[in-house]
């Protein structure tokens, strides 16, 4: 199955009855591009948003900025994340920079709440206003000022789509994917630029994360280093109770990374493969559901981390006196690959 | 043009480019039940949700309740809103049932953080937690708990399908929307049963709200209070900011009634017709959008009405910089009406 099918579907039930669908492209690729599966709009540009974490810590790596600065996994797991803001990768990302010698003020991320509640309300009862620090991708833009530093290009700016900073990384990203030159770039929730790919472009970045044996070896190096990171840390990739954390958790042979508006990409080493998908209407809820059906399809999960994500893969819905009144499901027709 | 066609769409854009699509299906009906515009799937059952609310109202009026416990408007308003859980919408439903002699603690709807954040941070501040009367739904219960006194049944199980306050507001839902039996309810986020209706039925429902003639003396002036109240106190129908209020605050002279999962319902007295829209993926950011294309291409509104409201017609996006990133609007390809 090769291209542009039908996209797949899931659906949230109210009760057994479809109260909504969300359809679903993806594609699965190998290192040298070719497509394994495909369903939907395949080659149409969409925005990975921060499913490509994972890809632009890579420079960091390849640079030697994270060895002249000693990053631990730790960091290079929160240079890949969109984090929680708990107080784990709070702490981390200003260690990070307190080790580097650069201020938290110098973050371009802009602050918004900790994604995980409990730690938002407790910043609130604490009268104290989120910081940039607290924003999901602040692992990212220490990295990027890392690098920044390790260049020796001013700081500031390090998010603009000109600097060394971001022209290193865009170039990175194009490699990894197989794209000659980038179209013009849109702006991401954090202020870098937010390049377009499709989701053909996307799998075969993660499956060259995968399986980097074809790249240079300092790619090869940075790919076996950035899945290793995000393996041994999967809290600090995402946080408590969260997808990407609780799949890294169960199943540590699979590295995945969620991007805003329905966005999901995995690379599988075992495989040699890359999976990227998306919610056409941008419905976060769906794409764990439509990630987890894939893995399960792509036979890339063990039993018992099939059952300790049953939870993800059809998440129950409860309303507000707790009642269970319906559940998020793969809709029928999702093909066995 | 009378149905199924392909469905209209509202985009996410970032930059220039689609991010996200929703796909939309609407009805237009008059209060004869003949549709007068439609596009998508307009036949299959929807869960029309809060959308409801106003005819989920109309048996508290037309039972003698309201007259006999003396609501006033602002009470219809709170029975027929999703309100913000703001201090007017909460001290409005505890004086009500004050007045009527029915303890809190009888509200079935189960609690949630208000829905204005402002609100919701405030009580997080005070260290109190949410209870049912900031339930965005604890005015329509206000109202059930109310009939149930009327019709002197228990108000315990007050919000179960089987008791006589559920079924008379069935009843009346059904005979508004032509639809001789209801399908099997599935349960609401507030814990009453969520019927199904087709887009054509819940049109054809808010057409004989807007235009009442055909229907029963005591039907007909249940209507007109309901509208009435409905647009003396749009503040109480939604909340600070929500489009519900700026809606109806700029168009006095349209009914508009969002639901969750994507749904908006109006009624249009000056044409004598009802609307119904279903975002197709539940998401709630189309729903207004494509409601004001509705409006605006049925010239339903005056153009300080269509200027007031840009802002929620083609919202603006913003990233956590505060930089505009995009916009919601609706896609190419709307029909004119």
């Amino acid at each position: 199955m090769l291209a542009d099918l039908a996209p797949v579907g899931v659906v949230v039930l109210r009760g057994e009855r479809v109260e909504s669908w969300h359809r679903v492209s993806y594609a699965v690729a190998d290192a040298g591009g070719r497509l394994q599966h495909a369903s939907g709009a395949t080659r149409r540009p969409v925005f990975p948003r921060s499913a490509v974490k994972p890809l632009q810590a890579l420079a960091l790596l390849e640079s030697g900025a994270a060895r002249r600065f000693g990053l631990a996994r730790a960091e290079l797991a929160l240079a890949c994340a969109s984090h929680g803001g708990e107080a784990m990768h709070v702490a981390g990302v200003r260690r990070w920079l307190g080790r580097v010698g650069i201020a938290p003020v110098a973050l371009a991320c802009g602050a918004h709440p900790p994604l995980h509640a409990p730690s938002a309300e407790r910043l609130l009862a604490a009268g104290r206003p989120p910081e940039p620090v607290h924003n999901n991708c602040s692992g990212k833009h220490a990295g990027m000022l890392t690098l920044a530093r390790h260049l020796s290009t001013p700081l500031a700016g390090y998010e603009q789509a000109d600097h060394p900073v971001q022209r290193l990384v865009a170039q990175t990203l194009a490699e990894m994917a197989g794209v000659a030159v980038l179209p013009e770039p849109a702006i991401d929730g954090c202020g870098i630029p937010a390049f377009p790919l499709s989701l053909a472009e996307l799998a075969t970045a993660l499956a060259r994360l995968a399986d980097p044996q074809g790249l240079s070896p300092a790619r090869r190096a940075a790919c076996d280093e950035v899945r290793a990171a995000m393996s041994a840390h999967p809290e600090l990739v995402a946080g408590s109770g969260r997808p990407c954390t609780r799949i890294m958790t169960a199943a540590p042979e699979v590295v995945v990374k969620t991007g805003a508006e329905g966005v999901y990409a995995a690379a599988l080493p075992e495989h040699g493969l890359g999976l990227a998908l998306k919610v056409e209407d941008g419905g976060g809820r769906a794409a764990p559901v439509a990630l987890l059906a894939l893995l399960e399809a792509l036979g890339a999960l063990r039993a018992e981390a099939r059952a300790a994500l049953a939870e993800i893969a059809r998440p129950d819905l409860r309303n507000h006196a707790r009642q269970i009144v319906g559940r998020i499901a793969p809709a029928p027709g999702w093909p066995a690959l």
